[in-house]
């Protein structure tokens, strides 16, 4: 988007190019690799996408790609490209330190299911990016190794938790990341870092390997430059790579949501948005969420409950390892009643019959990805549309309903404020996530 | 069981003896009854099993059963027996307490689906009994209208929540009622009693219309005197009608779980239990509990958390209209934490898969159905074998393992102990009620 953001090998290459020029021998897994190294080495410095660069591994995979490509044995559309991985999910041999002291020494044994099917899918790993610390904030600017910072604007998040991922495809590093989402954390990213992100329905990518953030909520995505490019590597890690789809997003019509209806939003975003899917030519309807609450009360009940259970014991006992915005964050999670998680779950149902109720007249959802565009690293507080919010809830408002319903969601660059992406959300049905990228590509045009 | 126990018309009568009679026309709907009622004038006042008896409503549903049956209309081995019902399922047009003040003046305007299925099924209504304030406690001697009492010893609990269930058919009042068991309700009071007491596996007969204790472990379930009395009302309630099983109990083995793996236990309830099932003839073989935290940490978790769901408004808006009993264990309720109610689900599906592994090797599981006899109305404390522990974990401790796991479970008369009846408890395999039935049958021998 802005004139001066770092443009590595990958920024204006797909991974449906890549692919047909690594079949035509115009290029070697070796060569894409070394590009992707090369364009970390030149940008990571000031970025801090990465947490870890396997320049030897990566090579050594690269040469393994290539050498069976040449006696003809084609491991599929991800077959020699770089990828890198978010660094709460193991990689065996690479340390995982999930962004915390807690994990600093951490060096994984094996592989996650998803980073398995990656590998057997001929992918070349290249390395480990940032987290927020144990995924568990939007901003990604908390973590052990720093934060990640947005290439449209270093003073700025690249949003999280899946921030160094963002911000790995966004400068053209690589041309597909792994992260993981939770609230929003593979969308708010691609969104404030001008890329796609995208995550399937909840359960349709194995989260074996993942470190867990909140169990029901917790979803395996991917971030890429193209809804293609997402849905390429999308499908290998759903394991549907031998399943080409008959459904190819003819779209009727679809549901625009107020986001205001959720979380007081940028009236700016709101308009950029909007006007990016009404460009598309695709009817649009207005549809209005009936009682946001039951998503607020639902989405924290869960998602509190959940990641106290998983760090209850490192609170106790070493409260001094965690950074103070997620220690804070946890102490405010275990404050979360038993009777409130149980009446968060009846919630969580409530709105799913809601979503299949928005759902019923039209093909997709739409709504801006987050209510404001990329705010300044560290910042915690923000005024929006003349109402002082939290930043976090001004990043996860949009974001967090389609964690709670379990719903394909996918955000796509709608335009930019003053050089930062604005993200377009569109958001489909379980099952059918490749008529929501089909539309996502069409929209985008 | 001892000698001075009431014994009403329905004492030493079948269910399915009365239904050979009623088609025989050796007896009618309306002359049984008269005989409940009659019953009831007669023991009531001393046990108060009764919270609201509908001497109007049963006989009119009387002459209606009689008139059907005259008219060649048989609606089922249930067609003109009486039944009570416990006063947390909903009635239409009878009062419906709860057992507590908060529902003083509640009249139901539908019937339970449960409910429903019993009039359909033809069964004459004859009443309401007493339950626990809420189904909340396992003593029946904590309730608006008082505790009901033990028929064998007007002194002693009935055991609870189904309490007044218990003495109804104990004293002979009716040949069948219903009851709840979120964590024994049924079987308890059955044990303590000296009747049978049965819950089929979780969500076999319908939750509607009965007030929730805790959604994920409340069981409608039957107590009569016989199993096959239990059977009967089961498979009308579970809407079995039509379809007789061709299961019948061939049994090969049972395992006998030593209950203090589980919860101290007096050695003369144990030794009791034991002899009863061994003097059926089916081999025994003798199992263990691998870790019985897991069923503790899974009940209490999730029992509290949902418990307190149900009733947070009440405790913060009229608390004065609680029994100390209750408002007690609902305060500790509260105290549950959001993670600590995320880690009891995890327990829950742990004890699932050890059940899976006990009942790998046998065909049925025993032990006793409470770890004592029933204890002194008002007592909370006792000591057993040695060990100071309160009395309701001295009741629920042997039960609510089967409510976490979602078992179906029976509990059989086994013997008494200073005219003070002893249970014991077979659990079997959801889906597989009528085995478990016809084993209880033969070891009631």
């Amino acid at each position: 988007m802005s004139r001066h953001s770092p443009a590595g090998f990958f920024s204006n290459r797909t991974i449906t190019e890549l692919a047909d020029q690594l079949r035509a021998g115009e290029t070697s897994a070796v060569e894409l690799t070394r590009a992707a190294l090369h364009a970390i080495e030149q940008f990571d410095s000031e970025l801090n996408a990465f947490v870890t660069v396997d320049r030897e591994g990566a090579v050594q995979a690269a040469e393994k790609a290539d050498a069976e490509l040449a006696e003809g044995q084609d491991r599929g559309p991800l077959h020699g490209i770089p990828v890198a991985v978010k660094d709460i999910i193991e990689v065996a041999g690479l340390p995982t330190t999930m962004g915390s002291a807690h994990f600093a020494d951490h060096v994984s044994t094996s592989d996650a299911e998803c980073v398995h099917r990656l590998r057997a899918g001929g992918a070349v790993l290249v390395g480990k990016t940032t987290t927020h610390e144990f995924a568990f904030g939007p901003t990604g600017d908390s973590a052990h190794n720093g934060p990640s910072r947005n290439p449209h604007d270093p003073t700025r998040i690249t949003g999280g938790s899946s921030g160094g991922s963002g911000a790995a495809v966004a400068a053209g590093m690589v041309p597909l990341a792994l992260g993981t989402d939770t609230g929003g954390s593979v969308r708010i990213p691609a969104a404030l870092c001008g890329v796609v992100g995208f995550k399937p329905a909840y359960g349709a990518i194995p989260t074996g390997g993942v470190f867990p953030l909140s169990q029901s909520l917790d979803h395996v995505g991917v971030l890429a430059r193209t809804p293609q490019d997402c849905r390429t590597g999308y499908r290998v890690l759903a394991g549907l790579r031998d399943a080409p789809s008959r459904e190819r997003g003819d779209i009727a019509n679809i549901g625009w949501i107020d986001p205001n209806s959720l979380h007081p939003t940028d009236p700016e975003v709101t308009r950029i948005a909007r006007a990016a899917l009404e460009t598309s030519g695709i009817p649009v309807q207005d549809l209005g969420i009936r009682d946001p609450e039951v998503v607020h009360r639902g989405f924290l009940g869960i998602q509190y409950s959940e990641a106290y259970a998983n760090h209850a014991e490192r609170v106790a006992d070493n409260p001094e390892l965690f950074t103070d915005d997620v220690l804070g964050r946890l102490r405010e999670s275990a404050r979360t009643a038993g009777w409130q998680h149980v009446r968060a779950l009846a919630a969580r149902d409530r709105w799913r019959s809601d979503v299949d109720e928005l759902l019923s007249g039209v093909d997709l959802l739409a709504m801006p990805t987050t209510c404001v565009v990329a705010t300044e690293i560290d910042r915690r507080e923000i005024t929006v549309d003349g109402a002082d919010v939290n930043v976090r809830g001004a990043l996860i408002g949009l974001t967090k309903p389609w964690n709670l319903a379990g719903s394909p969601a996918v955000s796509i660059l709608a335009g930019a404020i003053g050089g930062l992406p604005v993200g377009l959300q569109l958001i489909g049905r379980p099952g059918a996530e490749d008529v929501l990228l089909a539309a996502a590509t069409r929209i985008s045009g």
